[in-house]
């Protein structure tokens, strides 16, 4: 039981990344070129196809994110997908409001 | 050719707008609903689709706007298409950037 509460404990602090499936970019508040760095190596590292996600004010970086690593780093980039949707997001007083989400899926 | 002029330079004063083929909604600035009732009104006035463009910052407002199109004011709103693409901006000392662009097209 302790050993499975530990496991559980590292699953949590780590969360973020564990729920995030292989070859995913999640873009948020950092400058872009970090994110841009996140794709390429996915794709030296052999990754077919790498998902570009951002939520609410970071959907604009992780467009830029994409345009970046197409005229920088990767010719002939392809933009499979685009995908939006919405997100309920619970504030700081525990009310809900929806928030947009992206999701654009690219491959060499 | 005065005439020819005069019809120029109303051109040019209206360019915004007149650049814009119909059902087309640049989304700046303003607050998200001000370019949600653009849209909902394009649709009202007969369009079958409309066109949301932004470019920069504003990506995230025109993913918005469709996200509360879809939710609040058009059920069963279908998005046909995302296309993302860059544009060279001119600073003001002249020199040129890239900026990221957005045209999301949607229908009834």
């Amino acid at each position: 039981m302790a050993e499975q509460n530990n496991a559980n404990q590292t699953a949590q602090t780590e969360e973020k990344k564990s729920t995030l499936p292989g070859n995913v970019v999640l873009v948020g508040k950092k400058p872009p070129m970090s994110y841009v760095l996140a794709v390429v190596t996915q794709f030296n590292n052999g990754a077919q196809e790498v998902k570009v996600r951002a939520r609410g004010a970071a959907i604009s970086r992780a467009v830029d994110v994409v345009e970046i690593v197409k005229h920088k780093f990767i010719q002939g980039l392809k933009v499979l997908n685009i995908a939006i949707d919405s997100e309920d997001r619970v504030n700081e007083d525990n009310t809900t409001s929806k928030v947009s989400t992206i999701e654009i899926t690219i491959s060499k």
